[in-house]
């Protein structure tokens, strides 16, 4: 198996709710058959109704828990593009789980969670740069 | 907030099992204060503590679903590459929860757990082109 992703699909009870939410981040994506993709920077972000994601993937979604288990991560180039994003955010309707603050990485990050709960990070960690197009680039950790 | 993801935190119960069971796919990562990082192509995949990725995001963590809401999808060049890539993950110790077979979306697919119930598509999609990179081309839907 190659080391890459493809696709991150996030399952969603309100498509054209999510859809909006997204967009009033800023993002433009296409839809077809009731699914939502948006280009994230060599990797795809798609929205799709949670039960067809869950039935599509050979699972049972009976127990829906408090917290995916899962956190996108959005990263950014300084505390106060950590600051715009959440703002932004928020008047778009996310959910505040963590306010804007240092972490314990030396870094400065805020969370939310989107329309469905599904957490998001905006980060500005000085560890770890970003090349011009935003891809991020992982640090040689010497371990 | 730019149209791009950096990060993907998967979180886990035991770091070195799910270490292990990514290793055994044929990942390499890099280990850093109980955190594997993984270069998954301009985006990093990260294992952390799922009790600690939850206090870190500012939500509870109280009822465990049976599903995520979330899906990783890795798209592979053929039919035949995605019978492989399932039968790694199978000897890797991970569940099948939907065999190789053809998709809705004219494509040929399987679906695989890791050991946190993290799920994982492995798709063959001819409508979604792979750069020689690996990295995924969307296609203009014309919509």
């Amino acid at each position: 198996m190659e080391q890459r992703l493809s696709l991150i699909t996030l399952g969603v009870t309100d498509l054209e709710r999510s859809r909006r939410f997204y967009e009033q981040l800023g993002w433009r994506g296409q839809e077809v058959e009731e699914t939502v993709f948006f280009e994230a920077g060599g990797i795809v972000l798609v929205l799709w109704c949670r039960e067809k994601l869950a039935l599509d993937s050979g699972v049972t979604d009976t127990d829906r828990g408090s917290f995916d288990g899962v956190v996108l991560a959005h990263n950014v180039r300084s505390e106060e593009e950590v600051r715009q994003v959440l703002a932004a955010a928020a008047r778009a309707g996310a959910t505040v789980t963590r306010p804007s603050g240092e972490t314990f990485y030396g870094g400065y990050a805020a969370c939310f969670t989107d329309p469905d709960g599904h957490v998001w990070e905006i980060s500005y960690n000085p560890g770890f740069r970003l090349a011009e197009d935003g891809s991020i680039i992982l640090p040689d950790f010497g371990t």
